[in-house]
């Protein structure tokens, strides 16, 4: 049986244009990889309904998981909320636990929250809402597709409330061993390992030092033991064997 | 006429486990951007033959050009080569051009191109070479699929020498606008202002410096006479502008 898994979709014309860098990638990776859930793909689109309902709707149907962020603040250019709605066919409005929520952040929320920022409340008919304790617009799940803010902090504070909501699966353990050898003089020894050890996932990734090539070899399984096996059995075979070639 | 466009493939288990965080597609955008090509969307997918089959498929037939990043290195993880061969349905093989140039990379070829390392000059049958000044082994163009290294010193030298022959459009030029008022307070003029300048790109992105709630307003257009009318009307309605319903 299988880790339940996962995508990522990316929303923001901002980061096609490489004005603003994506970090939540790299932050849901981290968390998704402790958490037993294993993430297979990530997709960024622009802030176009179209390209957002046809990626969510291949993912959804593909994953166990749907993440999103960004475009669910106040602005024009923020159409998410919408465009997921469209992609499940549901309706959307205003919604008064999401308003409740979204009022808390004003003094005066009769006169601050216009037009734009009650946007930040419209909600797809029976979304669960993903609490957000830093600038409470709300975050929310639709059956598998949990859709969160573009704003690293807010991603990271709107999954940390959503993460225990999930079935998670039996973390993927990892273990890096840096091997001060050229990638290419290691490669063939290290083809057999894998070959031999079809449970383990087993990388390689060169590294240049100062002018030094080495690489850092990593395996990946959810098993400790066969983990643990598998370095002491590396670090033998990596650091005395010569290529095959010799 | 509009901008040729693009799509970018990240290959990789390690940037969705987390290990690794991609800096190429950011690299990718700001030199697309500059020449004139539209990134349109970017995709990361596993060391899996038949996924990266299927992403390079469906991005080739929809964008003008595709590039991608990962996965052709020396080890048994670098799949990228033959799953692009496959894609196009080519043949594969060593071919001597790219054994030649990999070839100067070793004082002693004859010694040191063993197996693992002559998968570095498998090159589908057709393809342009892509230079690699710094380790050599060369990334490769299939029609419009360019296929580059994932570390981002070579994947930035080899985008440089392709760029070139690559014909671009007109270049997007952006302005941005940094307002000390909260994204909620001007969202309103701000649709406003792009209802009326449907020719604009027009975006919003929260900032939070110290406490202090700001946005920046980014407006692009390949038209730097409309860039800067449109700044500087910005910069009276947004800063004398109060929220409509106030």
């Amino acid at each position: 049986m299988g880790n339940p898994t996962a995508a990522m979709l990316v929303i923001g014309d901002e980061i096609l244009s490489g004005r603003t860098r994506d970090r939540n990638l790299a932050h849901l990776a981290v968390s998704l990889t402790g958490k037993g859930i294993d993430l297979r793909e990530a997709r960024v689109v622009p802030d176009v309904e179209a390209e957002i309902i046809a990626a969510v709707n291949a993912l959804r149907a593909r994953y166990t998981h749907v993440f999103t962020s960004g475009g669910i603040g106040p602005t024009h250019d923020d159409i998410t909320a919408d465009a997921i709605a469209a992609a499940f066919g549901l309706p959307i409005g205003v919604r008064e636990d999401a308003l409740a929520v979204l009022s808390t952040n004003y003094a005066d929320p009769e006169r601050e929250l216009n037009e734009a920022r009650l946007r930040m409340a419209r909600v797809p008919e029976g979304a669960v809402l993903i609490d957000n304790p830093i600038s409470k617009a709300p975050g929310f799940s639709v059956e598998n597709v949990h859709v969160m803010a573009g704003v690293p902090e807010i991603f990271a504070v709107m999954l940390e409330g959503l993460l225990p909501r999930l079935t998670g699966g039996r973390p993927l353990l990892s273990e890096s061993l840096y091997i001060e050898r050229p990638e290419g003089d290691i490669a063939g020894p290290l083809r057999e390992f894998a070959a031999r050890h079809p449970e383990l996932s087993v990388g390689c990734y060169p590294r240049n030092r100062g002018g030094v090539l080495g690489c850092i070899v990593v395996v990946r399984t959810p098993d400790a033991e066969s983990l643990a096996a598998a370095r002491a059995q590396l670090e033998v075979e990596l650091i005395r064997t010569d290529t095959q070639e010799d």
